[in-house]
């Protein structure tokens, strides 16, 4: 069977992934080593993406604020003294100025700064020494701050959206009186990252807490949302971290209490970056190329004007921005609806695959025909084939209009449902040894990238500590598995025994490869 | 008189703005050299800003995008060569990793860059490279984009929001096949920049053309918007620079013509930075405080209940909530009101102040008596005084409500009338030599940031090139003065001479000093 793109998931996944990022004209690579130019279409997804996360964090009462780019080297250091299995990667600003020397444009010697620069990795540090000043009394709190922004973290293996080393993100940081407070706080947001990506992502996802060696260095919990990809590998799509009073102690934040004493604040952070858009392509991609859930898609409805140089040509264009102005009137999912004629120069059966390719819920190619008859006909891009062929239906325009959201609706409806099955029906839990899941995740080649569809195991463990915990991540490793989290729904243990030790298990956890 | 700042504008210009900017919540010092916190509620005015301007930067067909925040040294090298008066204070990027020496964090020796990374000051480089790729036949064209983010300019001298190292800004690139189309695109980026001041903001500017010393490097024209200060000093609010193929040609962008020509592409640059806010803030503000227009507030309206710790609290809050609900259902200037209950813990008296101080342009103090009563009482932030008592005014609740989009409207129209009055009464269009020009800006002091109020003056002059522009420049310089733009709107010449040489004029030009 023939398909829009030159490689197949089933095929070489990996491959099909590049060449949907590259036709769908999400990214490209930039010749800066590691860094991604997110084109249109992309930054469009994620604009969308920034809108819609924005309301959910606003409306459970976060501030949005901005700070610096640039940390100093002490607070780094401060912060690697405390944090133990801290990651070194991160780009180093060392001068300010650049001169020409012996014709050469090169750093001025004479501009070297007394102390280097870090791009941020993350803004724990320089978000913790302001929390330090403004956090005086208990009146104070709860701090709710969220920024959006640009973060550094130097890659060796990138990969567009998936492992960047320049990526987009919002992180958020808050402090509170109690740890109850704090933990709350965690909960609240992997719940609103869970939701959103169920909602507006149309992608399933299982919330859960990180084991120990999973977390992020110097949390006291780690809780992550992890999503299926159509290769089986899991994708961490979302992170929340209740910190205890660990960065608190490290930077002294501290109140005073209702009873007049100094008490350390409890801290929380949580993030998801533009890895997001890759997760998307990821999840509901197909042959064809990229397919957009309506909520996030730029465009949701493209009318493509089959124009002919000749004089009913007028007519059709006329007929195509009257439907588009009907349907910008119309509302979908609480919002306005997103319509455009596409107007560019190029045959009409070209725009139709490029639209595909980018992964437009509703295409509509509009013929004279259809302005003669009063007709739309349109292809839903989720039910784009109908054996070889492509599948297009024709409605009465008014029809059409009326039923927009309610076309939209079931798009959204259909890849959510596609994708919840998918995760569904792919994650073995009858798997009771270590031997089991070693014949069941062998390893055949040396190249985890392109390895057969596996899916995910939820097993029971023990959840040890120490060496024991360090004996389980060789027992992964070996089978080149991670642990993605303990669901936050558990099912009730019945006398099971752990996978890895075979001591008497404490919860059931998600293994798999992953991304 | 007493007010609520502890310096006035009269007694200390750059003191009262470090104050506002201070004591109004908009930014602090990071501890990085010339890097600001942007704080919630400074943040959120951007944000205000940066949502309207995107909807008309996207309205007038621009699509957004984003680009690497470093800058291989060789693409900036390139641009050296290119371009004269090229500004070298850019931070470097030497290394990609840190490590533990000798017990000391440090940048590791063994992870230096083959070729340091520049942190972008702006993108015409890296957006340039792309557009090569691009750009291949006239059907490419317009190429109309535009990307939100951070820069880095080294400033030895910040100060918050006005001159910082890192800041934030949208920068739009495009390319044209003509050089009218490309023209054109910079004549209708400069309107929506002006419009979007006037309208948004309540900041008259002029909108005019750089003379040659003041243009963009590599540009062929310059065109900006200038606002005045409440100091008489001028503030550049936005830059939109004609490129012509100078860029195209460093760059190689070519496209095919219909003919099949190649021809070199015409390009664009226009921006607008986190420099606006201190613009509001230096239009509008007063002894009290800032005062923001109400379309960028990020609250318009701040209910405060006056609570006694008597159980009449319950039926303010519950009056106070539901007058809340009721403003927020309502609509200003095409979008929701945006009103907030300041439920904190503190004293209504205190609160009231801070809201005064931050410029929320509708404060209202609830009491049981206005809930018996059911009336609103409320300040007008933009007419705060009466003598020296604070002037709030009583009407029922149900006016208030019925009348909200008026009121917000009468405090934007007020702002604005009261600015552009300030404008338009503050240019000396009497000068006709240059020792006239020295009498009225002599520098009375060493001090420039604090010299007395001057305003601007509108110069006829010859528009002169080499020799005689920067004789020109020299005769500026000595008067701590700078010409900001020529007007688009010229008076006609009646055989004015040049305020400078003498020689027949060519066009009026503004000059003052500026920030």
């Amino acid at each position: 069977m023939q398909h829009a793109l030159p490689v197949t998931r089933a095929g070489d996944f990996s491959a099909w992934y590049q060449a949907v990022v590259n036709q769908a004209d999400l990214a490209e690579e930039s010749g800066v080593r590691g860094c991604m130019i997110i084109r249109p279409w992309g930054y469009g997804v994620w604009q969308r993406m920034q809108e819609l996360l924005d309301r959910r964090i606003r409306d459970t009462g976060h501030e949005n604020c901005y700070f610096p780019l640039f940390i100093p080297l002490s607070y780094i250091a401060r912060e690697a003294e405390h944090v133990e299995g801290f990651a070194k990667e991160m780009a180093v600003v060392t001068h300010h100025r650049l001169k020409v020397i012996d014709g050469v444009l090169q750093p001025d010697p004479d501009a070297k700064l007394e102390e280097p620069l870090i791009v941020r990795p993350t803004s724990e540090t320089v978000i913790g020494a302001a929390f330090h000043r403004w956090v005086r009394s208990h009146r104070d709190l709860p701090l709710l701050l969220n920024q959006w922004a640009n973060v550094v973290r130097w890659e060796m293996r990138p990969r567009l959206f998936l492992r960047t080393t320049e990526f987009l993100w919002q992180e958020g940081h808050t402090a509170h009186a109690t740890a109850q407070d704090a933990r709350e706080e965690t909960a609240r947001m992997l719940e609103v990252y869970r939701s959103f990506a169920e909602d507006a992502l149309a992608m399933p996802v299982i919330a859960g807490e990180k084991p120990a060696h999973e977390r992020f260095p110097g949390a006291d919990n780690t809780y992550s949302i992890e999503a299926m990809m159509q290769d089986g590998k899991a994708l961490q799509a979302g992170t929340a971290h209740y910190l205890g009073t660990n960065f608190a102690k490290a930077q002294n934040i501290r109140y005073q209490t209702e009873a007049g004493d100094l008490a350390f604040a409890h801290t929380t952070s949580w993030g998801v970056t533009t890895r997001l858009v890759g997760a998307v392509v990821m999840t509901h991609g197909d042959d064809d190329g990229l397919r957009l859930p309506p909520i996030v898609a730029p465009r949701q409805i493209v009318l493509i004007p089959m124009l002919r140089d000749k004089p009913e040509d007028a007519g059709v264009l006329e007929y195509c921005d009257a439907l588009a102005g009907q349907l910008n009137g119309a509302v979908a999912f609480g919002e306005p609806v997103r319509a455009l004629v596409d107007r560019k120069a190029g045959r009409a059966i070209d725009k139709r695959w490029t639209w595909i390719k980018r992964g437009v819920p509703v295409i509509c190619d509009i013929g004279a025909r259809d302005v003669a008859s009063g007709n739309v006909t349109y292809i839903r891009r989720d039910q784009l084939r109908d054996g070889e062929k492509v599948r297009s239906q024709g409605v009465p325009r008014q029809q059409f209009v009326a039923q927009i959201s309610e076309l939209l609706g079931g798009i959204h409806a259909a890849l959510h449902a596609a994708a919840k099955q998918h995760l569904a029906s792919n994650i073995r839990t009858d798997i009771t040894s270590f031997d089991a899941l070693g014949a069941h995740f062998k390893a055949t080649d040396e190249d985890s990238e392109n390895s057969e569809f596996r899916g995910w195991a939820k097993v029971a463990w023990a959840r040890p500590q120490g060496a024991a915990l360090a004996k389980v991540e060789q027992q992964l490793k070996s089978l080149k598995l991670t642990m993605r989290n303990a669901p936050l729904a558990q099912d009730a243990l019945a006398g099971q025994r752990c996978v890895f030790s075979g001591e008497p298990a404490r919860e059931f956890v998600l293994v798999g490869r992953s991304y």
